[in-house]
C-alpha cells in the first residue's frame, strides 16, 4: 500500500491545469500550489493532467516545470509527473551512462526488473526503445561488465507469471541448485540465472524459504564472501527486491540520509517510485531497521519545497 | 506483403456473423461460406467477428467451428480465427509438450521469437502466462535440454528495437565474435546468445553480411558440422528466421509437401501465420528454391475444403 493521498472527488484535469498555470504565472512560482495539485494525484490522473496541459496551453507541462522549478524539488516533481514507464526508462539510461565502479548506480535497474510488475517492466522496455533507439538489453550488454552483465540482461528480459502459483517440489529442488551454486561459488552459472529470471515472485519467495529451512541461513547471508564482491552485492539486491522490496527501499532511504550529507537522488527515487505501491510497508520496515520514524528522518535531512513535496507523497 | 485478400468494403461484423451462423445451421455445414467469410478478413476484423458472434449467439465461435468442422480444414480455420498472440502461445505450448528428438517441433518457437515483430512476441508471452499459469521461459527451461535451452530462453525473452538503425562498427566486431565462436565451436557461449537475442533485426542482417564479406562463407554454412547437431540446426533456423523469414517459410512449406505424404500441421502453420505478413515473398522464394509454383504445389498435395481455404489465404 502506498502513502499517496488522493482526494475522494479530485478536481477535473482542466481545473488542475488551470491551477498549475496560475502557479507558473507572473514573477515567481507558487510552489505550494504545485505540491498541492501534483502531490495528490495518482499516475492516471497525472497523465490526464499532462495531456490536457499540452492541449490547453500548447506547451509541455514537463518543460514548464523544468523552467519554473530548480534543484532537488524540480527533479522530484518532474520524476513524479513523467509517465512511470518513461520515467524508469530514463532512470535506467542514466544509470547505464554512469561509468562508476560497484553496483550502486545499477540499483534502479534491479528495482525495475524485480520489484515492479512484469507488465510495468515490459512497458519500460518499450519506452526505452522508443526513447533511445536501442533496447535496454543492448545497452546493458555494451556497458556493464561481466559477471554482472549476464544476470542483469536476464533480469530485464524477464516476464514473470504474476499470480500466486507455487510448486513446492520446484522450490526444494531449486533451493538445492542455488545452494550448490553458492557452495561451488558458481553464482553466475546458467541455472542460477534461469531460476532468478524466469520464476514468478511467489515461487522464488518459497525457494528462498526452503533454502533457509534446509541449509540453515538466509540465502542472502550465504552469498556473502563467496564470489566477486560486485556479483555478491547484485545478488543480494536481487533477492531483497524479490523477497521484500520494502526492506530494500527502506535501506535505500536509510543509506541516503544516515551519515554526513544526503543522497537526494536516491531518496527522491525511492519515495517517488514507491509512493503508489508500498511506502506504507517501507515506513514500517524503516522503523524495524533503524528504530526511528521514516517521516521524521526525512524531515531532518531535507528542507523547503523539496521536503514538503516528499511529505505529500509520504502522506505526512 | 501478405496474400490475404480483404474486400475494399467488407460486410459489418454482424453481417459476417449472420452468414456464419447460417452456414452452421441445419444438417451439414456450408464450408464454402465459412471460407468465403473468414478467409477474406484480416486479424482485427476476425477479432470483431469473434466478439460479436459471442454477443449475438451467446456461444464461442471457436467452439462452434470445432463442432462443425473436422480434420485439417478445422485445424486451419480455427488457427486462423484465434487471436494471433493466443494462437502462437498455444502453438508454443504444443511444441513444448512434444517429447521429440531433434528440433523440428521447436521451429514454431523460433518463428515467434525471430520472425515476428517484437510487439507480437511480447503479446505472445502475455497470452502464454494467461493461458498456462506460467511463463514461456519457465516451460522452455524445464522441458528443453541444453544446449538448446539457453539460446531459446534468450530468444523468447528478447524485445528488439524495431526500426532500421545499424552500426557498422558493431556489425564488424560482432561478426568477428561470431566467427571466433564458430572457430572454437563455442556456439552457445554468452556472447553469441547476447548478439542473437538483443540486437535489432537490421543490425543482425548487417552482421551476417559482414561475416560473409570478411570470412568468405555465409554464416549458416560455416556453422555446419562445427557443433552439436541440434544446436547447429537451431542456429541455422535462427539465422534464417532473422535474415530472410521468407526463405525459412518457403522451406517449411517445401519440406511439408515434397516427398511421400504431407505434413499438414507445418503447411497450415506456415500459411496461416504468414498470410498477413509475407506470403507474397514466400511464393517468390519458393519459386527460387524449388523452381516450381508454390500455389500449384499446395494444390497438388491437398484437397477439398482444406485446399480451398489455403488457396483463399494464398490469394489464389
Amino acid at each position: 500500500m502506498g502513502t499517496l493521498r488522493v482526494p475522494d472527488v479530485p478536481p477535473s484535469a482542466d481545473q488542475d491545469c488551470e491551477r498549475l498555470n496560475k502557479a507558473f504565472d507572473g514573477l515567481g512560482t507558487d510552489e505550494e500550489a504545485i505540491i498541492w495539485v501534483l502531490g495528490s494525484r495518482n499516475a492516471s490522473q497525472r497523465r490526464r493532467i499532462k495531456d490536457r496541459y499540452q492541449q490547453l496551453y500548447n506547451e509541455s507541462l514537463i518543460e514548464r516545470l523544468h523552467s519554473e522549478l530548480s534543484g532537488d524539488f524540480a527533479k522530484a516533481v518532474i520524476l513524479w509527473t513523467q509517465d512511470p514507464p518513461e520515467r524508469d526508462a530514463k532512470l535506467a539510461k542514466d544509470a547505464l551512462k554512469e561509468k562508476k565502479k560497484g553496483i550502486k548506480h545499477l540499483e534502479v535497474i534491479v528495482e525495475i526488473a524485480c520489484a515492479s510488475s512484469p507488465h510495468h517492466l515490459m512497458a519500460v522496455r518499450q519506452a526505452y526503445c522508443s526513447l533511445f533507439d536501442c533496447s535496454l538489453e543492448e545497452d546493458i550488454t555494451s556497458t556493464v561488465d561481466m559477471p554482472l552483465r549476464k544476470l542483469l540482461v536476464g533480469l530485464v528480459s524477464s516476464y514473470r507469471y504474476d499470480r500466486e502459483v507455487v510448486d513446492m517440489v520446484v522450490a526444494k529442488s531449486e533451493a538445492a541448485t542455488l545452494h550448490e551454486a553458492i557452495r561451488t561459488t558458481q553464482l553466475d552459472c546458467d541455472s542460477v540465472v534461469w531460476i532468478l529470471c524466469t520464476r514468478n515472485v511467489f515461487q522464488l519467495k518459497s525457494t528462498f524459504d526452503c533454502y533457509k529451512q534446509n541449509y540453515g541461513n538466509p540465502i542472502d547471508q550465504d552469498i556473502k564472501g563467496c564470489v566477486n564482491r560486485d556479483l555478491e552485492a547484485l545478488l543480494k539486491l536481487v533477492i531483497w527486491c524479490i523477497d521484500s522490496p520494502e526492506k530494500h527501499f527502506a535501506e535505500v532511504i536509510g543509506n541516503s540520509i544516515i551519515g554526513l550529507g544526503t543522497d537526494e537522488d536516491s531518496l527522491t527515487r525511492a519515495i517517488v517510485t514507491r509512493a503508489e505501491i508500498d511506502t506504507m510497508k517501507i515506513r514500517g520496515e524503516y522503523y524495524n531497521m533503524y528504530n526511528t520514524n521514516l517521516v521524521n528522518a526525512v524531515i531532518g535531512d531535507t528542507s523547503g519545497d523539496y521536503k514538503n513535496f516528499l511529505m505529500a507523497l509520504l502522506g505526512a
